[in-house]
């Protein structure tokens, strides 16, 4: 069995507006690929956020005194504060200049996913990025586009990078997902040896999202979508909030 | 660009004293790969552990006063606490069922890797099997052995499933490198727009680890090596200190 990840070519600059999925269809065709069934696509949350016009001008926005006081204690920008506490449920932590909240969708991360690298509007401004609305929705309309097009039934992920709690480095994690399971739960299943297994549930998502990221690059690459062949589970619907520790599950909080 | 990932072949029940090299240079044959330079073989730890001896017939192990307590705290058997104990530096948290130390090797887990599926011995008594005993140095010894048989320059990985603070599902993690980066360090490259990166350092060896866990399942399909041909990054050498945090930086210590 064998999976193989694919980056494919010539994806152009993404602009709000812009038509993911003709744009998926002719990197895929130049990169001489030709979608099969069960085949799935991981796009970086960033060329979604785009198109979604989620990018802010940091000139119309105005920071809080809440802002100020987060600035102030974590080191960033106050208006990169103002946004993290928007796009915010909780702040939980304000450390080396890190500030760890949950996000409005549930999931624990670093300054709300916000990004400034490989961010730029048209004029002389400076612009922040925020994470797709919606991601499952988007991932869901590009997965419909897509199976309309090709007439293939596939996947659809959007990715981000993580870093986490007790390691170094971060690590793709899947955000977004349409057609894919989020997690593949195993107890019950038998060991080699006809032992019942009690406790496993494999987060094949997220597995997947780290897998794509390598083939992404984070920097001037430019290849922020990943071509998946031979995903080694049925595919299914999951959704992102299947792959969130409930807060009275969480071990930290 | 193309990672691939390809489950080998005909991996037999492993003992205590096997030949792992000898083992995968046949299976490698078996899956029809032939190894070719900058190609990665990730292991499971199972079978490292395995070989090295590292499976505790539970009849020889007597909890300790400070066990009985950690086993009537977390609900596990008395003489699993007292490997937890052994094998751990230090007890962070007992909640939900799990211990999560501080393992020997310096990294945050739950039930200090211990595990006890797919693990049986000659007779008819429980085991349990610890993670070996210096997953560096292991993954060393068969690389040194490979390259030595086949005349190529590869690198080899150990990977366990870990779970995560904040999420759901068990992702594969690497606790053990040679000849692979542990990390790449893209602080002060530049995004599409020249400005200059402050923050990515990206745990390749944890994405390679999760992605390679896929193509291993989790209970009875008995894959534990997966070759790799592609990783994106030139191979060199990497260590599993690299991965940790330090303490002093942890976001929840």
């Amino acid at each position: 069995m064998t999976l193989s990840l694919t980056s494919l070519k010539n994806i152009p600059f993404i602009r709000q507006g812009d038509n993911l999925a003709d744009i998926l269809v002719n990197s895929l065709r130049e990169t001489n690929i030709e979608l099969q069934d069960d085949d799935i696509l991981v796009l970086a949350q960033k060329i979604v956020s785009k198109t979604e016009g989620q990018m802010v001008n940091l000139q119309t926005v105005t920071p809080s005194a809440h802002a100020l006081e987060l600035a102030e204690k974590s080191g960033k920008d106050p208006r990169i504060a103002e946004l993290i506490l928007k796009e915010s449920n909780e702040i939980l932590r304000v450390r080396f200049g890190s500030v760890v909240v949950e996000h409005r969708l549930g999931f624990v991360c670093a300054n709300a996913g916000i990004d400034q690298s490989n961010v730029k509007g048209d004029e002389d401004s400076e612009y922040a990025l925020l994470l797709p609305v919606d991601p499952d929705k988007s991932a869901k309309e590009i997965r419909d586009a897509l199976e309309k097009i090709t007439n293939k039934k596939i996947g659809v992920m959007i990715i981000d990078s993580h870093g986490r709690a007790w390691r170094i480095g971060t690590v793709g994690i899947c955000i977004g997902l349409s057609g894919i399971p989020a997690l593949i739960d195993e107890r019950g299943w038998q060991d080699l040896f006809g032992y019942t297994l009690k406790i496993t549930v494999v987060g094949v998502a997220d597995e997947l999202a780290a897998a794509a990221s390598l083939m992404m690059g984070q920097a001037a690459e430019g290849t922020p979508v990943v071509h998946v062949r031979g995903f080694p589970y049925p595919l299914g619907e999951g959704s992102l909030k299947e792959l969130i520790r409930p807060k009275e599950q969480d071990m930290f909080r």
